[in-house]
C-alpha cells in the first residue's frame, strides 16, 4: 500500500509521515518512508541538480528529471519495497510534478500526467493526502531558499491551488487537509482516512 | 531545417557532420552542429552522469534523462538556431532514444516515442541519416568503452536493426546509408539527398 503526502514546502508533509509512520509501527506494520526526489544514488544526484543549481534549466527538462528520479525510485526502493508487504509513505510522488510543472510553470496537464505515468510505471499511491495551507503560512513555515523556492508568490499560489483541484478531480484517492491546525490535529484527521483502509494485519 | 545523424558509435556521424557542413557553408549555409546529449551546461552535465557514472540506472529513468537533455538542447539552442535560419546538423536526435531504449533495452516502443514526443515539443527532423554498419566494424571503430558500451554485443545488434527498421517505417523522413564506404563515398550519398531538400539561397 502506497500512501504520498503533498503539499507545499513547510505544509508539515515531515512531520505527519513521521506520525503516521510511527503509529502504523506500533501496531505492528511494516512502514517504509521514501522522499522525492532523493532515496537512491541517482535520485539523490538528481535533487542536487534540481534545487541547487543555476543552470538553465526548461520546464520541460524540469519535468523530465523529476520524473527520472522518480522512475528511479519506484524501480529500485518502492516497488521492492511494496513487494516486500511493506507500508510505503512517500514524501511527494507524481502529483508533486502535475502540482508544480503542470499548475505551477503552465505545462498542459496532459503531457505532465502523461509523462508521470511513463514515470511510474502505472504504479499510483492508494491514497494521497494534500496538506493545505496558505502560501504565506508555508513560506514562513519553511524558510528555505532553493532554486523552487525562489520561482515566486504568484507561482505557488498556482501550485496551491493545483493540489486543490487535484484533490477534486480525485476524491477517491486524494484527501486535501487543512493543515493550519496542529499537527495532533492533522494526524487525527490523517488517521481516520488511513484506519478505513488498512490491510488487516491477520 | 533540422538534419540529424544516427547509428552506432563508430558508424562515422561526426566524420559526415563535419563533411556536410564544410560542404554546406562553402556554398553560403548557415550551419549550426550540436551533439547529442550534449551542448548546453545541463546537457553536458547529465551526459556524463549517463556515460561514466556506476550508479544503477532503469532503463525508464535513462530514456528520461537522454531526454531531458534533448528538451533542454531543443529549448536553448537548436530552436533558436532555426529560427535565426540555420541549416541546423545534430549528431544523434530523437531516433537514438527510439534504437537505444526501444529496441535496444526493450522498452515499448510506443511509451519511447511518446516520451520523445514531450521532449523535442514536437519538433522532429526534415531529415536523417542512419550510418548502418555491423556491429563489429562500429566496435573496431569506436574503441571506446563507457557505459553504453558495456552493454553487449547482442544489444548492439538490436540498435542496428531497430535503426534499420525506423527507417523502413519513415522512408520519407529516414535514408539508410551503406556506412561501410569510404567517408567521401558516404559523403557523395547524403550529399545527394541533402541537395534535393535544401532551400534556395536566393
Amino acid at each position: 500500500m502506497l500512501i504520498s503526502f503533498e503539499g507545499l514546502d513547510g505544509c508539515g508533509k515531515s512531520t505527519q509521515v513521521q506520525l503516521l509512520a510511527e503509529r502504523l509501527q506500533s501496531l505492528g506494520y511494516p512502514v517504509r518512508i521514501f522522499r522525492e526526489p532523493g532515496a537512491t544514488p541517482l535520485s539523490e544526484y538528481i535533487r542536487q541538480l534540481l534545487l541547487h543549481t543555476e543552470m538553465e534549466i526548461s520546464p520541460i527538462a524540469e519535468m523530465l528529471l523529476f520524473n527520472a528520479a522518480r522512475a528511479q525510485l519506484v524501480h529500485s526502493a518502492i516497488r521492492p519495497a511494496l513487494e516486500a508487504g511493506a507500508i510505503v509513505l512517500c514524501d511527494r510522488f507524481d502529483d508533486s510534478t502535475t502540482a508544480y510543472q503542470g499548475y505551477g510553470r503552465g505545462l498542459p496537464l496532459a503531457v505532465v500526467l502523461q509523462c508521470n505515468q511513463i514515470a511510474t510505471d502505472g504504479l499510483k499511491p492508494a491514497l494521497t493526502f494534500v496538506l493545505d495551507v496558505p502560501v504565506e503560512l508555508a513560506l514562513q513555515r519553511s524558510q528555505k531558499s532553493d532554486r523552487m523556492e525562489q520561482a515566486g508568490l504568484l507561482f505557488f499560489e498556482r501550485v496551491r491551488w493545483g493540489y486543490r483541484e487535484i484533490a477534486l478531480r480525485e476524491p477517491d484517492r486524494v484527501i486535501c487537509v487543512d493543515a493550519t491546525y496542529t499537527p495532533d490535529e492533522v494526524h487525527t484527521t490523517i488517521w481516520h482516512h488511513v484506519c478505513r483502509r488498512l490491510p488487516s494485519l491477520l
